[in-house]
This record gives structure tokens, C-alpha cells and sequence, in this order.
């Protein structure tokens, strides 16, 4: 089968290009063929059995759009998104990329008229905006307290009603704070959820700027890479017509996160996290959901990380570090 | 002040432009100019303290809303709309007027810059689909099913992070269905809500297609226009991130809207009300919402109809009809 993944350059976009390579299938079927499309090009490279091509260009131009969807992919990935904090400093590029963008991929497939794909759509938790319940069920209201958390949102409305019409056969998965990513740190707000396991199990001090209350959702990155995989391959009937659902996560607090590096890694790792507080971000973290109950997506077989040591092991051996 | 209504030759509109006309006043304003812009030109005449304009055209051409708001009124209606039978049978019409039309308005009001109206904006109960819980809050999902209600709802987050970001002070409002409608049977599935108490009060027989315990939720003429005054007038900060609001309506069923126009109109109207169950309508009506706690709506100030007895006997006023 061909796939086409769209943002395939980026971490997650990566992770499922480099899953697919290996295992050289997608559910029970050979993947022989992949694009991978984005703003840089990627790097993963194809094998024997799975050709891959990689491709530069900007969602919003329709003709770059439609000369991707010319090959007929039979699952595409929509992966490409101008971040949250980029997509709130810049008005115009976040409704151009994430709103126009993802509203030429279906209008692409769309203009097709004989060609309906799978169309696996990463949407994210900013749908949802204070006041919160304890836990956020799927019937909850989503009120997007960003631009990047609306636009987000108006591609879920729209994935379900070209779902609806035949048009293409949508999933949308609202992905929880992917922990541990790899790499260096970065300014995202969020970045630190990361960073005070990543830091200290590399032997560098991390600062840790929230309370050690704080709650978060949080997911590996080889579960993303499964939540992605199962999107794709899954039986779309029991979605009905809410096509996009909240992912199982972890709701982990910091003490909870920290407890865990102690428990896999040894409490002098721990030393190395450094308490400095700070009150915008503090401020920033204080708006964000911090618990849900993916009771749907449990139901149609999405999987959560079984426990917050395992997300600590599995980037250990992911780094080649001892466990 | 200034009042320009887009949509204004339609019911909603022609309603409230008769009523600024007669009061002269927007809250505790004066309304000195109103322009009534549609794709048929508005009927409504001026009078000698409010000059009206009617003006005709395409609020999917940017360069025709541009020329709207380069008046820069005080206060914008957006009433305009693909209504739901048409947007689900005129894909691209549908999303050409309903969504991009209505980003061309907030769009052109962006470009100003310095210009920060009251947008008033009629959404929908189409906004939320089935399954639905007895009563649907504040907090329930918006999962539309329909093109109608999509677009709707994207028109909502629009108005949300517009409103968010400054660009202008934006209240949306989600009509429930309008009865007592005055004119002729149209071929809206909904229009046997109207025809059973507008064509027994007229003498003529009516069709009641779907059976007496259907439950709907309808306001009147009178309080839309009730509802828009107050959209336009009040406070918003109490609304939060969350502007857009299910108005008050009666949650009435077919039974106790007969009973209502034995009590009002005697027994001998009921008796044009002809059983004639049409399957589907009925499927039709069977996806559609029932009850609402319009609670936060209710809060701020949105009044309801008194009882659907009244709703009748405000209709039998307009229509110069015995009591």
C-alpha cells in the first residue's frame, strides 16, 4: 500500500515514518511506498521492500496539495500543524497552515470525486479550554482557549463532515504532551515535563519551573507512534460520527514523574532537578487540562502507556542508557 | 449609532429591522443609520430618525464585505446563512457563503485594524448531533451532523478567538427553532411545527407528519428579536472565552402545543390538524435535539417565551386575529 505522510519530518511524523520502514507493513498489509512531505526534508530512509520519497512544500498552496494527493496514497497522515505558540504570535500563518492547509488536503481528495483514503488527523488536547471537571469526558465541550486550539478544532468539524459525506474515511486523535521527547530542550512551555527526565538520566541538571502538584496527560512517543498506526488500520464503524477522540494517556503529577526517575533511575538523578519557579509559565500550565477520561478511545482499542516507569525505560533504551 | 444587518431580508432580519425602525433605539442608543444588506433586497422601510439602506450582493466576495464594514458600523449582525436542507445538498455553496462568508466579515473587520464592532452572530442548535442526554447544557459537546451545523459551528470558534484576540466584541447565539413562522407552508422538515397552529388559526387544514410525543424547542418571533437586541447590548465579559450561547426556548411537545391552541383558539382549530405520519420526517425529527438547560444563556440576561399559549396568542396579534 502507499502512505503519505504529511509533517512526516517531524517527531512524530519520524518516529511513525521510521516504525513503518522497519516493520514494512501498516496493519496486515505491506507498505511498499511512502512520501514524506514538510516545510525541511526528512531524513528516514526507505529499505528494500518500502521506497520512500521525500518532499518539500507549504500545505496551503493547493497545487502543491493536490500534486501530493495525485498519487492516490491509500492512508494519508496529517501531521503538519503550525504549533501552538507560533500559531498565537502569528495570526495569519496559523489560520493559513492549519485551517487553509488541512482544508486543501480534503479538498484535494474531495475533487477527486472516485478516491476515498484513510485520513488519520492529528488534532491535540487545546480543543479543550477552562473551566475544567476533574476529568474531561468525551461528551465535553471543546473550547479552545487558542487560535492553534481552534483551528485544531475546525479541522476535527470539518474531518467528521467529509467523513460523514463518504468523502474520505477520517480519524482524528487528540494526542496528549508526548514524554519523553528526545533531543535538546526547547522553549515550548511545556518542554520541561520532558526535560526533568531527559536532563538528568543524560548526567545534566534540569530546572523545573511548576509545582510538584501539577498534573499533566502525558504519552510516550512509541505510543503516539501506536495511536497513529491503530488510527489507520482500525475499524471506523463504532466512531459513528465523532470521528475524533482523546487518546489515553497518563495523568501523572510532577511528584508522581519525579517518584518514578527515583524508582528507575536512581535518586541522585533526581538531585540534578532544580526547583525555580517561575510565574509565567506556572500561569501557562495553570490553563491547560490536566486529566480526561479517553473512555471511547480505550473502547475502540487505543492502548496507554502502562505506567510512567515504563515511558522512563523505554527513552533509556531508546538512548542506549542503562536501566 | 450605526447598525448594518447581513441577512436582513430574511425573517430574523426583517423582524429586528422592523423593530429598530419603530423603537429607534439599540439599547439606550439611537439608531441613526441601518444598512439591510442580502442577496434580495430588504423591504423594510426607514423613518425620518433611522435612514435605512437596502443593499444587495455576495458575502463570499471580499471585495463587496469590505465595502460593508468600510462603513464601519457600531454593531454587525451576521444572519446570513445556507440553510441546512441547501447546505447539505450544495456542498460547495454550502461552505462558500456559511464558512467563507462569514471569515470574509470577520476577516474585513481585522483589516481595519482600529476597528473593534459588536458582531452579533445567529448560530445554530444544529451545532450538537446525537446521542444526546435529556437535557442538553452549556457543557455538552458541539458534534454537528450536518454540513449546516459544521459550518455553524466553525462560524462559533471564528467568533471565539476573534473576540479573544480583540479584533471585535462578538456574541453568538444559537436560535432554537422559530414558531409561530408567519407566510406560507415551506419545505423546511420543521416547518409542521408553524403549520399546525398557523394554518388552524387561518382556517386552512394542517398536516402533523410525526407523532404527539416528539418534544422540540422553539422560541417566537418576538423573543429573537428579543434575543438579538440583548446580544447587542449587554455585557459581555461575564461570557468569558465562551461567547457563543444556546438561547432560552420552551421545550414543548407536539400534545401540549394542541392542547395549547384548544385552550387559546378552542377545539373546533384542532380539528384542521390532520394525522398524516410521514417516515421521513419522522427520521428526520428523530435526530434532532429535544430539551436544553440554556442556563448560562439565562444567566446573562436572555429571556424565554411565558408559556407556548402566549407564543400563540402573540401570533394572533400579528396576524390581526381574535383572541
Amino acid at each position: 500500500m502507499k502512505v503519505l505522510i504529511i509533517g512526516g519530518a517531524g517527531m512524530v511524523g519520524r518516529n511513525l515514518a521510521g516504525e513503518l520502514v522497519a516493520s514494512g507493513r501498516l496493519g496486515d498489509k505491506p507498505v511498499t511506498e511512502m512520501t514524506l512531505f514538510d516545510v525541511a526534508p526528512a531524513a528516514t530512509q526507505g529499505s528494500a521492500a518500502v521506497k520512500v520519497t521525500a518532499l518539500t512544500g507549504d500545505i496551503s498552496d493547493r497545487a502543491t496539495v493536490d500534486g501530493l494527493i495525485a498519487g492516490r496514497p491509500d492512508v494519508i497522515f496529517h501531521l503538519a500543524a503550525i504549533v501552538s505558540g507560533e500559531a498565537e504570535a502569528d495570526f495569519d500563518k496559523g489560520y493559513r497552515i492549519n485551517l487553509d492547509g488541512t482544508r486543501n488536503i480534503f479538498e484535494a481528495i474531495r475533487a477527486l470525486g472516485d478516491y476515498h483514503p484513510r485520513v488519520v488527523y492529528t488534532s491535540s488536547i487545546a480543543v479543550f479550554g477552562a473551566p475544567f471537571p476533574e476529568a474531561i469526558g468525551d461528551d465535553f465541550i471543546t473550547a479552545p482557549m487558542t487560535s492553534y486550539g481552534a483551528q485544531k478544532m475546525i479541522g476535527e468539524l470539518l474531518l467528521n463532515d467529509y467523513s460523514r459525506r463518504g468523502i474520505f474515511d477520517g480519524v482524528g486523535i487528540r494526542l496528549p504532551t508526548i514524554v519523553v521527547r528526545p533531543g535538546k530542550p526547547n522553549k515550548a512551555a511545556s518542554g520541561f515535563f520532558s526535560g526533568i527526565i531527559r536532563e538528568p538520566l543524560a548526567g545534566l541538571e534540569a530546572v523545573l519551573p511548576v509545582d510538584d502538584d501539577v498534573r499533566h496527560w502525558v504519552a510516550s512517543p512509541a505510543a503516539a507512534t501506536g495511536f497513529l498506526v491503530h488510527a489507520a488500520t482500525m475499524d471506523t464503524a463504532p466512531l459513528g460520527a465523532r470521528r475524533c477522540l482523546t487518546m489515553p494517556g497518563l495523568a501523572v503529577t510532577i511528584a508522581e514523574m519525579i517518584a518514578a526517575l527515583a524508582e528507575v533511575a536512581g535518586q541522585d538523578k533526581v538531585a540534578l532537578i532544580k526547583r525555580e519557579p517561575d510565574a509565567t509559565i506556572r500561569g501557562i500550565v495553570a490553563g491547560w487540562p490536566q486529566n480526561f477520561d479517553a473512555a471511547r478511545a480505550t473502547e475502540v482499542g487505543f492502548t496507554a502507556d502502562a505506567s510512567f516507569q515504563d515511558i522512563i525505560r523505554a527513552h533509556m533504551r531508546d538512548m542506549g542508557q542503562a536501566g
